[in-house]
């Protein structure tokens, strides 16, 4: 079993190269919620969603979330009745929350919910979030404390972060299996995403990062930052405002304790030696994904790695 | 004030007559609420809806129901989740529902959600719905009891009623304000709807029967029986069916104990004198609603019953 943590747009690329190489069934992805947030009264999870949505060949893969050519009719409507609708729900997309947060209300775990999702759409991967229990990240700025969507959707990554909070992490338990296929895993990928609060998310769940310390199967990353760049999302942000140096050697100092190989871009190969002395083996490769070939190569060097 | 008591279709018909002759602020409508159910976890007020929809313009004219060239694209992928659709639910329509939805979680009564939606809505008329407690239509048939909605939209009316249970009516107490407008009305208006189910779910309600009996208001109805037919709807089945003459003689008698004056089709003329020989005034005139001039015609002839 290859299990993989993953956050949105730049893991679930990275999957779609992924579910080409290794059959879906041997396939665990951990996914991160907290960015999981209520929107009239519907329960999204915009992480899992994205990750379910690409690997079905349903996403609108310009925008990188919520289905193809979906229409907006409801929303528009919901602006009718007051709501401030700054956070996209198309109407297809509506139903897996509708569907979602029925199941919770009649007292489904998420986790069963997401697996009940996953099959419907007609996949073979499990998907796991990394947790059942309440736990949403919180970014500080200057002059507020709000939920990472308010940060990254509504104000559009605008404010200064100071710090970034993952409420509910302290008491969060793992959801089910996820320990178990840490621990019995052929192979770790962390997917390309943000290292800070959708990698960050996931290992804020403690057991969840004590598990990587402990797991005897190989961990391989794929580092987000690029050039000193993010692909997509904030990360490059967060981690400068936060004092990690937003660079392939920033990621590495945020797995060191548990990755035993980083992969960085070719323009990043000058960093090489710098993470290696961090403890960790180092490899240069294409990270952009521009095509599936690209994801596929990329798929199969991370594969490399855990098999050799 | 014009106090009207409303079901569906037929009486979003007259309403629409209704406020181009009396100014919206002046009318008040209780609603029928026993058509009320959830779907998809979403609590719909199918009557309301209608009501609120027509007035405001926005109704399927069509259908009688939902909104106009609305999209039923979250529905479809609803079937993706396993949820049965028959109950047609547009992607604007889910807007309301939604809203309605949330208000009710957060401990807003239903009154005064259909408060907030006829103002959202942009209309001045004041929609009370008959009770703000649970309050629901069931059917019982040869083989089952069911939701009137199961029996209605479902099931196509097909089944045979053998009884019509109004579950919670014992202990629903009405809507706030409902009393107090049917005691001070000017003139109160019974409008051509389903007297077994729609105007019959209202009246189960006791006190607003009671009051229907105490008030010094004139009460005038419209008969939704036309030549022993309904013009939309299960009446004149659900009549037959419970041992009630399918006609406008049999609406006059299950109104018998409040009414004043039936208004009846000219088809029904030969009628008159029997509902006449059952103690209320009888009006023929043209009932059907075709056109916006039918309509008006029809309020105008009813309101000239409450002032005369």
């Amino acid at each position: 079993m290859i299990v993989t943590l993953a956050g949105g747009v730049g893991a679930a690329r990275f999957l779609e190269g992924l579910i080409h190489v290794v059959p879906q069934e041997r396939i665990t992805i951990i996914g991160n919620v907290g960015d999981d947030t209520e929107f009239y009264g519907l329960h999204v999870s915009p992480d899992l969603d994205i990750v379910a949505y690409t690997l079905a060949g349903l996403v609108d893969t310009a925008k990188g979330w919520g289905f193809r050519s979906d229409s907006f009719h409801c929303q528009k409507m919901l602006e009718t009745y007051g709501y401030r609708t700054w956070f996209n729900l198309g109407d297809r997309d509506l139903a897996t929350h509708l569907f979602r947060t029925e199941q919770l209300r009649r007292g489904k775990k998420l986790s069963g919910v997401t697996a009940n999702i996953i099959s419907r759409l007609g996949l073979d991967v499990t998907l796991l979030p990394s947790t059942d229990d309440p736990l949403q990240t919180h970014v500080s700025t200057a002059t507020r404390l709000m939920h990472f969507q308010d940060y990254m959707v509504r104000y559009q990554t605008k404010p200064k972060v100071n710090r970034v909070i993952f409420k509910g992490a302290q008491s969060a338990k793992p959801a089910p299996r996820v320990l178990q296929s840490l621990m019995k895993a052929d192979g770790i990928i962390i997917c390309p995403s943000n290292p800070i609060v959708s990698i960050g998310a996931i290992l804020a769940v403690k057991r969840i990062r004590s598990a990587l310390k402990k797991t005897e199967a190989r961990i391989v990353g794929v580092s987000p930052i690029v050039g000193g760049k993010t692909i997509k999302g904030p990360a490059d942000k967060l981690m400068k405002s936060l004092g990690t140096e937003p660079s392939a050697v920033g990621v590495a100092e945020l797995y060191r304790d548990f990755i035993d190989t980083l992969i960085i871009d070719k323009v990043d190969q000058k960093l090489a030696p710098q993470i290696r002395s961090l403890g960790m083996k180092t490899i240069v490769s294409q990270t952009l994904m521009r095509t599936m070939s690209d994801k596929v190569h990329l798929a199969r060097v991370a594969l490399s790695e855990i098999k050799s």
